[in-house]
């Protein structure tokens, strides 16, 4: 309980250190903690109405988490007919630190205790590096952030990788993209490195929980959020959890089956969903199509830059070439074809769409939706929205900031 | 807090009344009376071992059930050593109804208050007749059951039909095979008639809960449950409890596409799974087959009765016959397939498969295991158990009495 050491006595590479040493006592403490965090700044008599404690026991709780320093005064709140009550709000000196891996870019981001973004950072990178460069580079990357002067130190970091991890070890387990990885103690290692408590979890589902805390999904209980990055994946919410499966694989969509015999995928299969659509496979077929000159656009963005991605084909599709556009067509067909099927069995409030192929913008959101509504039954789809995330590249970060705020404000 | 009534003061037609009038009134007492449903008599010293309570919290709880009759006095336990302990049980006088109502055949079952079964019947049911006659039958069942002597009268039911439920309001929405069923007020008609509470649900969603009371699934908190009858659906449990999605809905698997553009379905579609594999799509293969005299051993068995179904499959089959062996193998692939993106999905520690066609046995078993280790994921099958469950048709109405024992066990 010795509040927020503002020590720098430097531990660990980057000379960060561990500054929140308190957490909270029991789960009254945690309710209002994640309350503050979600709400902002609020009044005792409002928290009160909202857990169910006795107006003393709020006081003694609400007094405990002043002392630890979590927790501030804030001034006096508006009139509600009687006494004025006092505002509280999370220390504005907390800083969390997110940071979400990608194939082959990734983004770090400081947040306050109510996890806005107060400065975030986008690098290329690419994950098949190895942890060893890749967290060089993170740790690189945040000393940045704190030398701008967002941040003294981090009081905890959440670390998105894009493949399956054991949670809540924070160790990712066979990733199929990621030679290097398996195994390697990312949150051990990352904790020691920043001086600070870090959780690990699959990007996907961060960027479901960031949507979650910020943004599309803020009142839905059960949901799915579908990933089109260089992969594909799906991030389950229920009862606004995170579900991680069994052995943290859960929502590995990218190799369900969407054409029998189909194309070859890297997971030895044929016809897997991440085979025929993902950022990765468009690139592929653009480059096909581009060679074969089926579309004078994607050639001479070819000539032009060297490679094609995604966004080749988005502005291609933007400027109306039809190549472009029905490759984004088939793309969304195969992906509305598998995730149809997972409405079906999951009967999900609604189904929310991001990653780096966003961009491909609404041909792609059309074809998901058309075969959504047209191969699950009304029951599944009668109130159903299939949208586009609202965040776009910070819901990750965000998600992170969400995953280690949940930790931190658990009873110890 | 009146205790268990004896009295016979007949209300609804079949003379049934209301006993149990006491719920617990705490979220102890509900764990209690759980842990004593769940594990059978037991000492107060071992129930507090299980329960978070001081011993003389504990006592207080012990005492206030003893006075509802929910829980009586059994003697006393074992010495551990110092002074023996007194047992206590749930009163062996309260009765439950649990009623399974499929698409052809009904089941209906008293158990006591640990859900072990008293007595069962299973009778041949056209739920197409529409509920009221359904339930007519469903009421002299409970009413033989009761003359038999099992029961004075039932302290709650619990009801599973065969399509979609609105939960808790118990009514049934849009069920595909059943006309004149949708909205019909099954839980407000049946606590009339039966004169006690009632719980309504999905047959799958029952099964699962079943085989994880007494079944496969006891140790297991996230699995999915596939019941193969007529038509086919999947029972989702996370983290213990039946996952039922936003509109009931949840594990409709049976319009899930299993072949692009194959059989067309009575939703509308082509190629969904249950039009390639459930009871009915078997009969009808089979009755094709024989009609084709592509197999001797179905054509016999058609002339015989007139009729096929899943059974004279399954008996041909054991009798060697190719064409049904290749039936049964190709339902198993199509099935295998769709579990395949459901286990890469959800990552579940368990598959159970059950229903009526799990007389098909290990031929069905092997080539939905074939298919759902070939096509997902290592990280999700390396330790996933895929296996026949173990009740039969008891799972339903144990699932039935389980699911009013849950209602019931909970703080009024």
């Amino acid at each position: 309980m010795a509040g927020i050491r503002r020590a720098q006595a430097g531990r660990g590479g980057e000379g960060l250190v561990r500054r929140m040493t308190a957490r909270p006592a029991n789960a009254h403490q945690a309710r209002l903690l994640r309350l503050l965090r979600d709400g902002g700044p609020n009044s005792r008599a409002q928290l009160g109405d909202q857990v169910d404690l006795s107006r003393s026991k709020l006081a003694v709780e609400v007094d405990r988490l002043l002392e630890t320093e979590l927790v501030v005064a804030d001034g006096l709140a508006a009139s509600r007919g009687g006494r004025r009550s006092h505002n509280i709000r999370l220390n504005p000196h907390l800083r969390f630190l997110g940071v979400d891996i990608g194939a082959t870019s990734v983004d770090v981001a400081v947040t306050n205790a109510e996890l806005e973004i107060l400065g975030h950072i986008n690098q290329p990178m690419d994950v098949r590096e190895g942890p060893v460069a890749v967290f060089e580079q993170v740790l690189s990357m945040a000393a940045k952030l704190r030398a701008s002067g967002l941040a003294e130190g981090f009081d905890g970091a959440g670390i998105g990788v894009p493949g399956p991890v054991r949670f809540p070890e924070g160790i990712p387990v066979a990733p199929p993209i990621m030679p290097g990885w398996d195994g390697f103690p990312v949150r051990e290692a990352l904790s020691q490195d920043l001086g600070c408590p870090v959780m690990v979890d699959n990007d996907v589902n961060l960027m479901a929980m960031g949507e979650q805390h910020a943004g599309v999904a803020r009142t839905v209980a059960d949901f799915l959020c579908v990933k089109i990055g260089t992969g594909i994946g799906c991030g389950i919410v229920v009862g606004g959890e995170v579900y991680r499966g069994t052995t943290g694989s859960a929502g590995d969509i990218g190799h369900i089956q969407a054409v029998p015999d189909g194309r070859p995928c890297a997971c030895g299969n044929r016809g897997c969903l991440e085979a025929h659509f993902s950022g990765a496979a468009l690139a592929r077929d653009a480059t096909e199509a581009a060679e074969q000159r089926l579309s004078t656009e994607l050639a001479n963005r070819l000539e032009a830059h060297g490679t094609l991605s995604a966004v080749d084909v988005s502005a291609a599709a933007a400027a109306g070439d039809a190549t472009a556009l029905d490759l984004i067509r088939e793309g969304g067909n195969h992906t509305g074809q598998v995730i149809a099927g997972l409405v079906s069995f999951f009967n999900p409030g609604l189904v929310v769409i991001g990653g780096g192929v966003t961009g491909l913008g609404h041909t792609l959101l059309a074809a998901i939706r058309t075969q959504v509504y047209r191969g699950s039954l009304p029951l599944a789809t009668g109130n159903l929205p299939i949208v586009l995330g609202e965040l776009g590249p910070t819901a990750g970060v965000i998600g992170a900031a969400r995953l280690i705020s949940d930790h931190l404000f658990s009873p110890a």
